[in-house]
């Protein structure tokens, strides 16, 4: 068990390691010599230390899993071995894990994993017939009818072809075609295999990825160890966290002195930010990147995630089609996953990318790329079948799978609102609609103190702040640093995911840690 | 569907973008240029083309699921739509898939796996008590005790601890502490993981990474994504695919002109060739490893499956601890996978790596790097703590449990044998004893005449070989040169994975088609 002065003992060696932010460089560097000056003995007994390990892998951060997070599984930890805390418990709103937080698996897919683990299960009444119809099609499409042989790379066709009609379905019966679409394992493989592409380490410049701030990590830790370029535009909180074309003229044209500029990542819904992006927003981009010769990589995970009245989500391939030549024209990677939407199956690691208008010599080499990693799991293709292809009115499953799917959605809604009224209620906070995805982003208006105290602990503002939220309350938020800010600015990133008793538990908590905090830096 | 012409069309496309290999440099790099002036009309419309995609995922080649698959899924798809053949069926001996080659899953496996995947039919009596226990002990080591929640990126902390004590049974009671150990999807994921930490871009010499030749293609292909360097040592084909000492120096040696040579990699028993590892083999490459200062990889996924008379696996990590001070404190890198030994679950994605003696600040980093991938599929953990924490003396599934596991390893110890003897009956072909894993790797005299014809196809002549095969059987092989191979000799891997009626199939088909072709070639 780590005491907390050990914890930041620990916590700042790992700071000491992190790239330079502006507040932190001078510190950082410094105490970085002195560090590497005091390991060099042990080193010498080691094939691979840290002066020769991958520089990549030490620049890389991914905040939803950082510092804070493995501190409040220790704190976990340490409250199940009977340790006194001023808390009973950690709540984990760090990361969009529903499950964790509670909500309930959705039965029909549940049921459909059962029959294809364990086909026996399939001659018993156990499951409704529609049940084990969908596990006989996948069953069949499966090497020895068995989820244990490997498929194609690119995923079962059965259910790519699924995949294909809830893709046209989704978008009004526009053409999908399940040639372009590569099932993976959760959107994150598919995000990082198209960016793969994009690596060229013989190139004079490295090629630019334009990345929305605040962003999600998964991004800057790609671009980090891929040696990409990042490329930042800010998204305008004072417009909802909307996209402002000024701003990624801007963005873009400043890259260019150090990098080609090639790809333009957007997250819609937005994570962390919450805000879902008009039609008009869509068409801008669109726009933007057919004038710049841009690839698009739409994030759009969060399509069934939508709550605010008069928000839709539309996605980038039906819009990018309905604009017609030449922007229909535009290449496009868009990543939709089973660890969201209503059924939040993170565990089960079930995603895809459609391609659209990819060069089909790259798309040859692309298909080559991921043989080497064999397949994605079968159970996670199974879930993403299940969630493409759900039962249809009339089935016996249907009326169930229906009431469990519109109550979780409804209830996040809910929740949408609760979170952010109650943030915005607190002295110090804004914060923007939750008008999707599962995310809030309030703003918090750190003292100029507690800046202070931050900057002599060596630490980020807003990390700080999260660090004496976990401390004294056991929740567990994400700093806006994790995912970048306008300088100057702070906030964190909070899931809407516990369940009702628990968000308002966590609440308390967090308003007697806040207006506390405040007053003691005020 | 592709006619036979387009296909090979195709074929030699992708050919003309393999890396050089001494026969067809010259003949490649002009029909390259020669297609580069006819795409560049094209590629103008395209941000991502071939000119300025990643140029290692152009170089990168894997055979195992290389055009000769490709090739064998469309033949199957020809098949399915009524399309007149020389044979019915294709039989697919390129992969070791076991449960596509009919080999039934172990019952208790599947059992736990619809309970974990769907709790209400453990309130049944459908399944046996310890099943049950099985699997409520996992889902009290996931978030909100569901499936559908990500673990922590290193693993279900409950199934680490079962792998530590697993590793420590098979070890004699040496002891395996579930820190160093973390899950991945199958073993590659791992291998991929270790063998990232090695990438360093800035250094003046690649870091080099020694493979056996032959070798699972994994390791080339990820060598040449990472812009590592591979260092290739020959296994002796006359000494039963064993290491020689002399010939690990010279591939050492060599290197460093090129390199800085940091890792080795053996994979023991062996894939494609076969072979057990002898104790003293073993002991002979730690002492090399630990006088030339490397990091050992050591791909134990076929640990199971040993077959010969007096041939036993010894793990890396159990020689190297039992030869004590200094050789006990070389860096290792152990994998295993759940797709392989008796269970064959390749599609469920399951395995891990442990990590030894590793320098306590890169596994920090090591431990922040996976983290951004945020975890491995949670079933696949699962399939792999019923591998490593099977059914116990005297609990109910135990029983069927044993006579399930002898039963596979029974009649996959019976095809080693056969399809070792089949081969070698045949003029022309020679091959050395399966000991272990689940190939069979002969040697074929390709005639002079064969040769000249494949080379004027662009072809490699073990290519051609193992594509006229294919063509005219249906039977798929991968050729040697996949694997890699002494100059001027050729071979191909099979797996023994058909089951007892099919193998006679395959090798009947397989001596029609050698005949002829030795005949016809002459």
């Amino acid at each position: 068990m780590q005491s907390p002065q050990e914890f930041i003992a620990s916590l700042l060696s790992i700071m000491n390691r992190l790239t330079s932010t502006v507040t932190s460089a001078v510190f950082s560097s410094s105490k970085s010599s002195v560090r590497r000056i005091a390991m060099s003995s042990s080193h010498a007994a080691h094939v691979l230390t840290l002066d020769n390990l991958n520089p990549a892998v030490k620049k890389m951060e991914y905040a939803v899993r950082g510092p804070l997070v493995i501190r409040a599984v220790n704190l976990e930890k340490e409250l199940a071995q009977g340790a006194q805390k001023p808390f009973k418990s950690v709540i984990k709103a760090n990361i969009g894990d529903a499950h964790a937080m509670g909500q309930k698996p959705i039965t029909f897919i549940r049921q459909v994993l059962a029959c294809v683990s364990c086909p026996s299960l399939m001659d018993s009444k156990t499951f409704p017939s529609d049940v084990i119809e969908h596990a006989k099609t996948i069953l069949a499409g499966c090497g020895g009818q068995s989820t244990g042989a490997y498929s194609q790379s690119n995923g079962i066709d059965v259910i790519r072809q699924h995949v294909a009609e809830y893709i046209q379905r989704r978008d009004g019966g526009i053409k999908s075609n399940p040639d372009d679409i590569l099932l993976s394992g959760g959107a994150s493989e598919s995000i990082r295999n198209v960016l793969k592409l994009f690596i060229n380490r013989d190139a004079a410049k490295k090629t630019g990825v334009m990345v929305p701030i605040p962003q999600y990590p998964l991004y800057s830790a790609t671009i980090e160890e891929f040696g990409l370029g990042q490329v930042s535009y800010f998204l305008e909180e004072s417009k909802n966290w909307g996209l402002d074309e000024a701003e990624l003229e801007r963005s873009y044209q400043e890259s260019l002195k150090e990098f080609d500029t090639k790809v333009i990542v957007v997250i819609n819904p937005g994570n962390p930010t919450g805000q879902v992006l008009s039609r008009e927003n869509i068409e801008q981009i669109i726009k933007f990147a057919h004038k710049h010769k841009l690839f698009v990589l739409a994030d759009e995970v969060y399509q069934d995630n939508v709550y605010a009245e008069g928000s839709a989500f539309h996605s980038f391939k039906k819009v990018l089609i309905e604009m017609g030549e030449p922007y229909s024209k535009v290449e496009l990677a868009s990543f939709h996953s089973v660890s969201k939407g209503y059924m939040g199956e993170c565990g089960m690691r079930g995603g895809y990318v459609e391609l659209m208008n990819l060069d089909q010599d790259v798309y040859v080499e692309f298909k080559k790329m991921i043989s080497a990693k064999l397949c994605s799991t079968i159970l996670g293709q199974v879930v993403l079948d299940c969630v493409v292809n759900p039962p249809k009115p009339g089935e016996p499953s249907y009326d169930l799978w229906l009431e469990e799917k519109t109550a979780v959605l409804k209830s996040l809604k809910e929740r949408a609102t609760i979170v952010k009224d109650a943030y915005a209620s607190l002295d110090g906070i804004t914060s923007n609609p939750v008008q999707g995805a599962m995310y809030c982003f309030p703003a918090v208006k750190i003292p100029q103190k507690a800046i202070e105290k931050a900057k002599s602990l060596g630490q980020e503002p807003d990390f700080f702040y999260a660090m004496q939220l976990l401390e004294s309350t056991g929740v567990c938020v994400v700093p806006g640093s994790g995912f970048g800010q306008r300088k100057g600015t702070y906030h964190f990133r909070t899931t809407i995911l516990p369940q009702p008793a628990l968000m308002k538990d966590m609440m308390e908590r967090f308003s007697g840690f806040h207006n506390k905090f405040m007053k003691e830096y005020a």
